[in-house]
Formats: structure tokens, C-alpha cells, sequence
């Protein structure tokens, strides 16, 4: 097949490099490759290309899109909210996106954040940080609920985790659809009824017209005293000024947040200084050193599915933006 | 049996009250049980005690222990550094520590720690107070190899959590007894071949004369680049002042730290600034919903095997130390 990798200049860390995508590529039938940066690489491949390869960002600078023989558009990330809507993406031509690749470090993370909440570590920095000894002895987060947002790749590998330190997880998705790693899935329309009890509550779900802003003031007002909110999937889920007064009026405990509405968050925003909140910048789900080699592998995975003529388990639905 | 519980009125934390024993010793037989806090309060138990109940800081108080029917001292604690020397004991007077109340909350603490500092957590604290976007993504944990001495209870939780994580742990202690909680363990003598490779390096051991300055600044420059420290035993397990400067030198990547040479940690002290140090207050192993509860439990049971004529599990060996 006639592959083009389009890189992204600006972000060298999701960069495809042809040797990482030969070493992937080793058990698959021989392709033709180009690897590019600038328009003008783009506009060399541009009439031959079949599968075109590349983070949203360098995606993003090829629409409209008119590459007569494309016929796959794989996007290195798990959350394609940054190229919709997809009116670009010409009629016929598959959408492909990277989920899978992010289960083991959003898993760390997602447990990490748990169990810093849990023990109430925000607080026991802010005493660190008047050189305060301030005892705040707490119990196990063993026992406690979680409710996840999401019960795909992330959502998931974080239920997996917590339950591995017997937390009981609720996961959430459209349907209510069960899961293996989940103690319980309910559908979104029974999240109020849930979230009094969610001791913890992680958002790992993707970006779209249906979860946009789905974390309002009263949803969050709705979790018990002391909660923790953890925001693995994207910025705009949740209302982040609810979230700083909910902290600041000691309803909630804390927040982990590596996600937010504009990013970088600019220096000043009320996020970076509310009381309680961890601030990570957006590196939750990736880990550097395995991050091409398992966005590849999930590539060829489709590709075989798509040769052998069975559904491709990475299939992006533009209408449900995921 | 005639049973005196001594709390210390300075520290409600790890008082024993009349109704949490009484529902601890349903199973128990009938004891006599006094409860105090003053000099005064003890000396009208002391000619009829036969158990001694307390806190180090209660039973430290009351030395020399003149109690002539005493037969049984049950500390209510792991770590009975504090009482040493043990001159104080009488003659023939069996003393009991804790241990085994603490695993769950310090093997939350070591798992904490861990992901906190494999994932950068501590650079990425200091970047939010700067406010400052910094991305620095990390490999998972999972796979990296952690050395953590001690095997004991806190060890023994430690190891099970991280190797629930996907850590490779080696356990360090006197002899390189194996312990099924590590993937190996090796005596003290290898552990100078052991930190090279130890990407985390956990302290969960007693302090005695034998591991009194154990981690010093030649064996911490032993650790490779970038790894992380973590401290639940004895603060003077360590020497603090090389560990300072290995963080500040950037050879090592973080601490985080609950136990100090002076407690609590003064102001001032180097130790609440220096770069990529978490200092928390001495809490990593105490859950407060469970803490009473379980110390009794354990007291109970060494009663049992006492009652029993068999060898009581949480003897203190006064020459070893613990």
C-alpha cells in the first residue's frame, strides 16, 4: 500500500520515524512509505497516497483534504475531538484512531491520582510548602467507590487499577454496555444517582457534542464531601470554574487534572493555584518509550482486520465523534 | 487478667478507649481492665498489672517500671526504637510491638509513592507553581526494578502492591530469608550490587544499631540516575544532608519522605525545600478508621498463642531490636 506518515514539526514526541515504523512494520506486506513534515511533502504524496498517517495537529494543516486515492486516514491519538467536525475527511475514506496505546500509563496515572487523593496528599503539600507539620492521618483507599466516566481504553486500564487496590468501580458509558473490568456499568442516565456515593470520580471518556460540559456545577455538587475528581479525557467535560469553587468552599478534597480546556493552561488561570488542585500538562496516557511501537502495532492490526475483510476495531464513527 | 491500658493525653491519635477494646476483646476472656493517661492513674494499677498497654510516648514515661505482678508489655506501635535501650524491662517481662497493623495503609503509601515518582510527579509540582506547561512524559513503572529493605510487615505490603503493579522488587534483610511477597531476597551484605539497579529504592526496616545511618552517601550514589527514594522506617535509617545534595546535583530524581532524624521535621530544616522532596507528617502507615482495631487484634492473638503455651508472633527480641 501507499503510505504517507505526516508528521508533526512542532511535536517531535508522537513523531513517526522511519526506522521505529519499519521495526513495526516488520510481519506486514511490503509498503510503499514517504515521510514528511512541510505542505510541500504532503503535496508530493499527495496523488499516490492510500493511508495517510499522523497526529491531529499535522492532520489537521492537510484539509480540505483531496488526495484522490486515499482510502484510510490513521490518526496517531485516541481523542479525534480536535479534527472534528469531519466534513474534511473526503466521502469513503476510513477514519482510524490510536486507542489502545494508552491503557498502561492511564492506568498508572488513574491509580496514582486515587491514591494521592485518597491520603490526602494535595493538603499535605500545601503544608509542605509552609513547612507545616500537619498530620492529617487517612484510611485506606481500599474500599472506597469510584465512578469512571468512559469504559474504553482509559477508563478501563484506570478501573483495572483501582480495582487491583480494591477500590469497587462503577464505570459509565452511553448504554450502560458491561465491561470485565468494571464492578458495574451504568448507562449516563443514571450518573446523578451514582455520584453521591463516588467517593472518586475519574472522566476518561471522549470529546463530543454528547459528554461536552456533561460535568456541570450540579453534577459536581452532587458528589459527597470530600471527593477527588480525576480529568484524563479532555478539558471541556467538566466545568472547571464549578470545580475551583466547589474546592475553595472545602466541598470537595481535591483534583487531579491533566486535561483542560485550552492548552497549554495559561499562566494566571484559576486552575493553576485553586486550592487542592494537582495540575499535570497533558501526559497522562503517554508513555514516550513505548508510545510508537503500540500506535503502529494497533495500525497493523486494523490493516489486517481490513485485508481479511472483518471490521476494523479502531473505526472512528464521525457522527458520534469516537 | 489484670490489664492496664496507658494512653498518652498529648496524642488522642492512637488512644485506645474503653469501648474499642471491650468490642476488640469479645472473643477474649474476661480481663480487669483500667485505662489512664497520668502518672497518678498508673500507680494505681502498678502493684496489680499484669499487661501493660500503650503508646511508646505513654510507656516511655513511666520508666523505671516497677510493677511487681508485670508479665506482659504491648506496645502500641511497630517501631520500638523509641523505648531503647530496653534496660527498662524488667527481668522477665515479655515485650510485644504491633506489627501487622500497618500493611495496608503503608503499602498504599509505597504505591503511591512509586507512581509519583516514576511519573515525575515531583518536577511536575514544582513546574505548576511556576505555572509553567513543562511536559515531561514518563515510561510506566511497570517493568522497573525497586530494591526495598526490609521484609517485615511495611516491606512485605510495600512489595505486594508495587509487584501488583508490574515492579520487579527485591527484598533486603540481615540474612536473604525469602519472603513470597518479593520476586527475590538478599541479605545485607549484596546491597551495595543491588542499588545500581534499583530504579526505586523503598526503607521499610526497623531502626537498630545494626541500620542506624544504613543509606549513607556512598551507598545513595549508588543509585542509578534519575531514581527515587522513598522512606517509611526511621528518618535516621538515612543520612538526609547527602540525600539533600544528590537531589539538588540532579543524580537523584525524588524523595518522598514520612519519616525524619527529628520529628516533627523543624522549620526550616532543608529537607521541606529541597528540590523534588515530598515530605509528609509521619502518617504512611496509620489508618485511623482501623488503627485500634487492629493493634487488638494483634495483641489478642499473641495472647492466644501465650494462652496456649506457643510462641508469641510479635515478640521484641530487645537485643536485636525489634
Amino acid at each position: 500500500m501507499r503510505v504517507h506518515v505526516q508528521n508533526d514539526p512542532d511535536d517531535p514526541e508522537f513523531l513517526i520515524a522511519p526506522e521505529q515504523w519499519h521495526a513495526a512494520a516488520a510481519d506486514e506486506p511490503q509498503h510503499e512509505v514517504s515521510f514528511g513534515a512541510t505542505a510541500e511533502d504532503f503535496r508530493r504524496a499527495r496523488d499516490s497516497v492510500e493511508l495517510l498517517v499522523g497526529p491531529p495537529a499535522a492532520l489537521r494543516r492537510l484539509r480540505p483534504l483531496a488526495a484522490p486515492h486515499l482510502r484510510l486516514v490513521f490518526v496517531n491519538a485516541a481523542g479525534v475531538d480536535g479534527l472534528a467536525p469531519f466534513d474534511w475527511l473526503p466521502p469513503g475514506v476510513v477514519l482510524l484512531n490510536n486507542r489502545g496505546t494508552h491503557g498502561p500509563k492511564a492506568g498508572e496515572y488513574v491509580a496514582m491520582a486515587a491514591l494521592m487523593l485518597a491520603a490526602r496528599l494535595p493538603d499535605l503539600l500545601a503544608a509542605q510548602r509552609a513547612q507545616r507539620w500537619h498530620r492529617l492521618p487517612t484510611p485506606v483507599l481500599a474500599g472506597r467507590h469510584a465512578a469512571v466516566i468512559g469504559t474504553g481504553d482509559l477508563g478501563s486500564a484506570g478501573a483495572r487499577q483501582l480495582r487491583a487496590l480494591g477500590v469497587c468501580v462503577t464505570g459509565v458509558n452511553t448504554r450502560g454496555t458491561p465491561h470485565p473490568e468494571f464492578d458495574a456499568v451504568v448507562p449516563v442516565a443514571a450518573l446523578d444517582a451514582l455520584l453521591p456515593r463516588a467517593a472518586l470520580l475519574v472522566l476518561a471518556c471522549p470529546l463530543t457534542p454528547a459528554t461536552l460540559g456533561m460535568i456541570d456545577r450540579r453534577r459536581l455538587a452532587l458528589l459527597p464531601a470530600g471527593a477527588g475528581v480525576v480529568n484524563i479525557g479532555r478539558g471541556k467535560l467538566l466545568d472547571a470554574a464549578a470545580l475551583c469553587d466547589l474546592l475553595e468552599a472545602q466541598h470537595l478534597g481535591g483534583a487531579v487534572l491533566d486535561v483542560f480546556d485550552r492548552e497549554p493552561l495559561p499562566t494566571g488561570d484559576r486552575l493553576w493555584t485553586t486550592r487542592n488542585v494537582i495540575v499535570t500538562p497533558h501526559l497522562s496516557c503517554d508513555d514516550p518509550e513505548s508510545y510508537t511501537h503500540r500506535s503502529l502495532g494497533v495500525l497493523f492490526a486494523n490493516l489486517r482486520a481490513w485485508r481479511a475483510g472483518q471490521a476494523m476495531p479502531n473505526l472512528v464513527d464521525p457522527a458520534r465523534g469516537y
